[in-house]
């Protein structure tokens, strides 16, 4: 059987067949032309899901269900997307309207982070790890729950909102109403502002850096590289935003980890391809910080693995 | 059927025996002296417990299990105290010595605060509810989840440590090694540090506080209580402190609400007493912060009803 896999976001839907050996074996994307009506952004997705099957030498007969990875707050008992920032989904029942328009039985939806975590679960990083706890380091910070083999979102499926618990009270404002998130810090736009924020202040000490020749001066042209690529040229303006990134991401990590003690804490998203000089650090200092259980075995934080198809993946498994 | 709840502390050992209806028909406690070989502290207990099953005109035939709540991390899977801080405990099987004391079959154990949590998810405040969350304000800031009627600890049974979750990077130094943990601002010692600041402040702008009068102006004298009694006669320092103190405390509720989206969110302990004059300003501030899920249903905050039985009641509800 093949799995669809269909990973919806504000600007493309991103759809994949997925075989039982967890692989991708064709994918299309079609834009999500978020400023309609609903039921016209289902439509295309259903034509992208037919015209794929059918490419593929398939029937819908050989498809066990369909999966969709939502932004948002996703009812996965009812297939209603409660709510969403930037799409036009209030109270929307987008698993009802897929069956109906592709013409398959079976559809699930679940929060895309969240689907993300149990991709990660499944077939990722924390592969046959009874609890694991994933966030994704990109625009903002997302986080996603698998307690034995589901997950968790609790009693009204808005849970594992990591980005959203403050790690510095009365901090930076967050998009969210409250100050001091996590995600103000420890997204790749937290860690974009953290290198304007040196930067602007080197500039008044006088130091010079060399993000400046890589920015051409402008702090336009900053983004979630250039301090490493800066450190790693031995820059000590870069080595310095490195490490205050990276101390914020391991109070989060450390705090997550004090509550769920999951057997794999993994992380995406693009700022994880500075790999191991993200993880190292990251790993020391979070070991310095974890609540003491007497030398007990520790949570293993690791890299996520599936990249940018964690979505299709993660929709393609949920049913599972 | 019967069941033996043990509430093993630093300080007392204390047993009640509780019936099908989570009532304590007598208990009985015994020093613990916790300075001496751990397995006189099981018998102690065994000793007691055989005590009271007498007292009660029982036999151990009537009593279906026993239950130990215990400070530390405890492995109800093996019933091996891992590690306790004020226990003579490392890798102490504690179940199966007090099986074979006190001559039953079967004994749970598991970390004290998780125990609570989970007497309170089923004969108190959270009765009915799928997944509770329950903190407890005392010296330090205990935690306990509970998922589906089971206690969630983590693969280590180490987690559910909400007392060390970071809200503050960089503030006050904790016990733990952390600095800015929750548990140093929203326990009852924090509350009583908070108070002890605020007096000093108020002192050095020559601002006369009525807490002053309720502690013969020595500071050593502050407990988790004055500041409440001032705000209520209408003291400004006191409402400055108390307003304080929810602050912080709203902070990390909402943090792990926006974690977890429990049902129910009790909170124990002796801060607890203030009731509404806690509750009411803290449900309000919680509103305010907590991520939205579009209006949707929100978490239940409610003062833990179980108090002080709260020990025995978990110990007993271990095996149900």
């Amino acid at each position: 059987m093949y799995y669809l896999g269909i990973d919806l976001g504000g600007t493309n839907i991103a759809v994949g067949i997925v075989n039982e050996k967890y692989e991708i074996i064709t994918k299309g994307s079609v834009p999500t032309l978020a400023n309609r009506d609903g039921k016209l952004i289902i439509k295309d997705m259903a034509e992208l899901c037919k015209k794929l099957v059918a490419n593929a030498g398939l029937t819908l007969d050989d498809i066990a269900y369909a999966g969709i990875a939502t932004p948002g707050t996703a009812d996965s008992d009812t297939g209603v997307v409660v709510y969403a920032n930037n799409l036009p989904f209030e109270n929307f029942p987008i698993a009802d309207l897929l069956k109906e328009y592709l013409g398959i039985k079976t559809v699930y939806i679940e929060n895309d982070a969240n689907a993300a975590a149990k991709a990660e679960a499944i077939a990722g990083a924390a592969r046959g790890a009874k609890y694991s706890v994933m966030i994704t380091l990109g625009t903002g910070l997302g986080g996603g729950i698998v307690l034995d083999g589901k997950v968790y979102s609790g009693f009204n499926h808005a849970g594992a909102e990591l980005g959203h618990i403050v790690i510095h009270k009365d901090g930076k404002q967050c998009t969210c109403g409250r100050k001091g998130c996590w995600e103000t810090y420890s997204s790749a736009t937290g860690l974009v502002n953290m290198t304007k924020e040196h930067l602007i202040k080197a500039r008044e000490n006088g130091v010079k850096s060399l993000i400046e020749d890589m920015i051409n001066g402008d702090l336009n042209n900053v983004n979630a590289r250039v301090a490493f690529a800066a450190m790693k040229q031995g820059d000590k303006v870069g080595a310095e935003i490195v490490d205050e990134y990276i101390d914020y991401l391991a109070s989060g990590v450390t705090t997550i980890i004090n509550i769920f003690q999951p057997d794999v804490f993994s992380i995406g998203g693009g700022v994880c391809n500075e790999k191991d000089y993200l993880l190292k650090p990251l790993c020391e200092k979070v070991a310095k910080e974890t609540y003491g259980n007497g030398g007990g075995p520790r949570t293993e934080i690791k890299i996520a693995e599936l990249g940018n198809d964690a979505g299709i993946l993660g929709a393609a498994v949920l049913g599972l």
